[in-house]
């Protein structure tokens, strides 16, 4: 997908949300349970209920994996439900990948071709020739972590390497990549306001923020520090949507969580005019 | 399986040679391609011509999961074969995840349960609570990696934070975590002079180096700096012993490529006795 056509989509539906669809067995209601696929029937309703409310939904991969074969075909069937149904929408494969080239490369034609994903989550950690390869894929996207919303953060990444914090090192450095056009970031929203200064270098780049609503980040901030003129940021919540009921009513409820976050999505996008 | 395991596999078969499974559908020899399934058919054929050399086989996941449902199937029958053919073997998912606390508990399961891996390599980059949920499960083994062998190794790993290059850093600020015990580490053979500084941090851990023959790395060197009294050294070698041939004969020249392998490996062991 061109960046321009997710762009439009947030403008138009007055909504930066994404989606996360962090599907589990345990946590799904029980009367899915009898189908064939119910991971696949629990991902469809939820799709179904909620594609008004935001542009971008994000399997998260280890999910799938988990359930082994059956967890990777009711991942197919996912995308290619999106795929069909609602072309319009952004996915991205939140798979946290990263390996030297010809493994990368693998991994691309893996999320980007055999599932069609229009972006995937990567780690800085091999650098230049883990990361290039997705980057060389036209209209795919590839979103570097560099500031995540764990307690584990504070490890490395806000460690400071050569005077500089290790995050806005991989910031600034992956700037110089082949093909940084195609470059996202994710970017934690525990700590809204290191936005400030994760926008001084990356200023239009669009930002994937996980960690609002149940981790505690708060969307104004956020958008305070984050917003740019093409809005530039995709903003993630999973569990407090998916789970928002666990009995038949799941679907309706999941629509009124996500029509309530665009709906403070829109009140933002209006202070930008 | 249990590193006591591990290592008398290693004294018994003279041996520390890992395989790594890199199967390419472009690369394997043509007539193969007629079998209903051709990458479990290679690396059956790859597995009983070389298992008497070997002690480990890392299938390299990015290469299964770039052919879907089918990459997944031969890589579920591969472990399938593995585990009750060769139980004695230990085995790498070089995988290379690493996500948030029960993100990372779900490629756990996926690896070491649904699949029934040994081991399984990690990224660090986001912390102690994205590599603790592996490191929780007993008697499987957590691969971080610290200093890897390719070119983009320079962009942060080999950088100072706080004084100590980055890798150096995860060495030790993962010895804190939580079931240590079960740690291993990724060095690069190419640095083989750097594995004496890491084995001031971690004297005893198990490292897995890649990079040995092909990219430049020599045995001698590895072992000089790198060999502990429980030999702790797994070197692998992928392409090298894979596609030694393309012909009829691929499995008897992957085998005397490994047996050679593994005859350089007993001179290393004889010298420490």
């Amino acid at each position: 997908m061109k960046i321009e056509t997710l762009i439009a989509q947030i403008k138009e539906k007055k909504s930066f949300l994404c989606i996360g669809l962090d599907t589990d067995l345990n946590k799904i209601p029980k009367h899915l349970l009898k189908e064939e696929d119910p991971i696949f029937a629990f991902n469809k309703a939820i799709i179904d209920a909620t594609h008004q409310f935001c542009v971008a939904y994000k399997p998260n991969i280890a999910f799938y994996e988990a359930y082994g074969l059956d967890g990777w075909k009711a991942l197919e069937r996912t995308m290619a439900y999106l795929n069909s149904e609602h072309p319009e929408i952004f996915t991205i494969a939140d798979a946290k990948r990263g390996d030297i080239g010809n493994t990368s490369t693998r991994y691309a034609m893996a999320f980007f071709e055999t599932l069609n994903f229009d972006s995937i989550t990567i780690a800085p950690y091999m650098g230049k020739d883990s990361v290039e390869p997705f980057l060389a894929f036209e209209d795919k996207h590839t979103i570097l972590l560099a500031l995540t919303s764990n307690q584990g953060a504070f490890d490395f990444q806000t460690k400071k390497i050569e005077g500089k914090e290790l995050y806005k090192e991989v910031l600034e450095i992956s700037k110089t990549y082949a093909n940084a056009r195609n470059l996202m970031y994710v970017v934690g929203a525990t700590k809204a306001s290191f936005l400030r200064e994760i926008r001084e270098i990356v200023p239009e780049q669009f930002l994937l923020v996980p960690g609002v609503g149940a981790q505690g980040g708060s969307l104004q901030e956020v958008c305070k520090y984050g917003i740019t003129q093409d809005i530039g940021l995709l903003v993630n919540s999973s569990r407090g949507i998916l789970y928002a009921s666990q009995e038949s009513d799941f679907a309706e409820r999941a629509a009124e969580k996500a029509r309530a976050l665009q709906q403070e999505m829109a009140l933002e996008l209006d202070k930008q005019r």
